[in-house]
């Protein structure tokens, strides 16, 4: 760093130390826990100080000192994200959102509410408990609302509720140079110029903070059930999963565990499920259309070998069930203790899906590494779990070319190279693989035309 | 126009005509028809010219032709806007995408489309009649799908599948420079980098001029019944909807037509509807769950003092009562011979609904015009038809007095200005009230980062 940039950065510091006191540290252990996710991304660098905010107001002070000394702003919520895109690779400000948690609004009669940014799902989920209404989009982690609009993230719901994109109905947002704006109303639909909400949905921090989110609620269905059916053979589980979708069968979640992510679930969950391929499944209705569903699906699993298609009937079966499934991460890292996880994310159209799967398991046996297999596959969307230990550069290298060879096949098939953890600083390459370099332009010419002096989450999505 | 601008005009229509032939032309009838959509809004100026284009690369070619000689450019579908977006405010080029009608690929298998931007909602409707799939968007008017993507139109199914935002999966694009872009894949669902696909939705050619569309396509329900039910008090119909919506009953369609509007349509459908406020209704799923849906609404409907639940039970019947409600625009045109439609557009959240129709009824009452009620209110949007002469200046001020009060009052029940007509010329300032002049900022920078020379369709969304 240069003496004018170190001078700059203090004195962004101490301006930031004089609004929020003791809630601005640079204490290391904190600049450490701020400056890396969950994922096997390595930082070269940590952020210079963390402050920890408790409002819109006191967010855009910051931002506003930020962009005064030109020193990078990267917001922080659960640290859950998967490509690195909480990390200050150029070093600044993480600003910690976990202090703004309030739940602003419910309203039962419009189904939204407007919450905080550090609100989690599950505590989003909790508080609604006795409302009868909830929530649907579930990352595996424990994220925070904010984290969820900034990467667009989606769940094992969104083959019925939607993403992130879909039930958000507006964002409060501090800009690059301290404005505070609001992106919508509280209508269902709008044509009200550009979709700024879905400009900033999925825009992973790179064009203003998150302050407010206002978003769909449902009510919890009348009538409910899951299933779970196994099969020796993955690619006849997913073309179970492909009938499903083309004959149109209305399912709220239909979810992949590959036999080694069913191995890991026992071990680390103390379940005991045959260590098949297997899905789960959920359906919403009404008790009867729920029966009926399940009964269409249940004669596709038998025509395609599957086997044991049992019904988890009451609540706290089916809960076991999908807590089970939403450990799948930490799961998977158990299999192999001390590594760290590589978890990649394509999404193919359903068509595609079967093949794309079949041909990814058979690189996965080809190889001296293991990854487990789970995926959203409703949706046409996978993730392996790759198991490595980063500091042996040939297990990067091996991890690097079965992710690339997985990313090249997805768009092969007219798919995408992330269908919700988002590009961050693993993707960029396959952004541009995806897109080209005229998209890839475009983006980045509205974040200059967004956030001119680039302070905003810089060096992720796009190169530069 | 200075001489140096008719200079560069003329060097342009040359250049492009050495391309496109006879399919330029700059006959005043035909600048006159492309000057002016089916709103009142009247043209202080036609284009200078229009170009019939085929396909992508001729639409690149004449971008960039008029990107030289900073030429306005005006993407030309259905003519069917009703905010005066297709109105060559500064002059310049027209261009007609009609001749672009190829539906390229109908993918049964993954429940999609890729069409030109010239194909219409029922050409598509037409090419997909014995496919078993459907696309539900549904515009009042004959629209042409590039018309839909740049208006984000919704209609009558959006209450269950969503609006144009909801259904594009991508976009091929030609940008302000003449580059072709192309948004996104054909995966259900993409965390890759900025939502591309959706900042074009709804941004009314100001961006770049649309010229593939993929689109998301359903399989057709098992089970599909309408009903209609009437109502005295408009309120008391209202309150139906907004029981509906809040049991979570799944409607498909739910509609609200005036006791005006069923006057206008028996007028101009020949049907004989008693004259009173109407729900028509749809419900898709099996025949089983479609039937127990309607019941649920039938003891509504009986609640709320409603009459005559009646079921058209087979399809002609059907396709009468949505015929009838597709014409309703010019239905009620046919009140007042002569006139012009100045058709209003506002969304709230359901629980406001009630309040927001009655207030507005009430201001009919109390004003020498005439306006029929439409809504998809299952959404909290609906419409007024003002049925004006706009060569009466004092009908101009007095429909510009309810329609202005319309928009205080959606504003004040924390809903937008328009849930699906768009800004073009006629809500610029309304969408200022809206969302603030900071919003605006951001989407003029964000215009201006992607056309720097303000050639795409200016003077739309935000004044300059």
């Amino acid at each position: 760093m240069t003496s004018d940039a170190e001078n700059s950065l203090s004195k962004a510091i101490s301006e930031i130390k004089s609004i929020l006191q003791e809630r601005l540290t640079t204490a290391r252990p904190v600049l450490e826990q701020h400056g890396k996710d969950e994922s096997f991304h390595t930082p070269s660098r940590y952020p210079d100080a963390v402050a920890y905010v408790r409002s819109t107001e006191e967010v855009s002070q910051v931002v506003s000192i930020c962009s005064k000394y030109k020193i990078p702003v990267i917001p922080f919520g659960a640290g859950s994200s998967l490509e690195g895109h909480l990390m200050a690779v150029n070093g600044g400000i993480s600003v910690d959102l976990n202090e703004m948690k309030s739940i602003i609004s419910v309203n039962d009669e419009d189904m939204d509410t407007t919450v905080q940014p550090g609100v989690t799902r599950e505590e989003l989920s909790q508080h609604l408990r006795h409302s009868g209404l909830f929530f649907p989009v579930d990352p595996g982690a424990e994220a925070s609302l904010g984290g969820m609009v900034a990467t667009k993230a989606s769940g094992t719901n969104a083959v019925r509720y939607g993403t992130m994109a879909e039930n958000t109905l507006s964002l409060t947002v501090v800009l690059a140079n301290g404005k505070i704006i609001k992106t919508g109303t509280r209508s269902r639909k709008s044509a009200a110029g550009y979709d700024l909400t879905r400009l900033f949905v999925g825009s992973e921090g790179t064009l203003g903070i998150v302050t407010e989110i206002t978003l769909r609620l449902y009510g919890l269905p009348e009538g409910l059930s899951a299933a779970f059916c196994q099969f020796d053979q993955i690619g006849d589980a997913v073309n179970t999963v492909i009938e499903t979708m083309q004959l149109g069968i209305p399912v709220a979640r239909i979810e992949l565990l590959d036999d080694l992510q069913i191995k890991a679930i026992n071990g680390y969950s103390k379940t005991d499920f045959p260590e098949k391929n297997s899905l789960f499944l959920e359906f919403h209705g009404t008790p009867d259309s729920t029966k009926e569903n399940a009964c269409q699906v249940g004669e596709l699993v038998e025509h395609n070998n599957g086997s044991d298609f049992q019904w988890a009937s009451n609540e706290e079966e089916r809960n076991k069930l999908w807590a089970a499934r939403h450990s799948a991460g930490y799961a998977a890292k158990s299999l192999r203790p001390g590594c760290e996880m590589w978890p990649t994310d394509v999404c193919v159209p359903i068509s595609k899906l079967a093949d794309c799967i079949v041909e990814t398991k058979q690189d996965l046996k080809d190889s001296f590494l293991i990854a487990p297999i789970v995926g959203h596959v409703g949706d046409g969307n996978f993730h392996l779990v790759l198991l490595i230990n980063p500091e042996d550069p040939r297990e990067i290298e091996e991890a690097e070319r079965i992710n690339d060879r997985l990313i090249e096949r997805a768009l092969s098939m007219e798919g995408t190279c992330t269908g919700e953890h988002g590009i961050g600083l693993g993707k960029m390459s396959a952004l541009k693989k995806e897109l080209g370099a005229d998209c890839i332009e475009l983006m980045r010419s509205i974040k200059l035309a967004v956030d001119p002096d680039n302070i905003m989450n810089p060096g992720k999505i796009f190169y530069g």
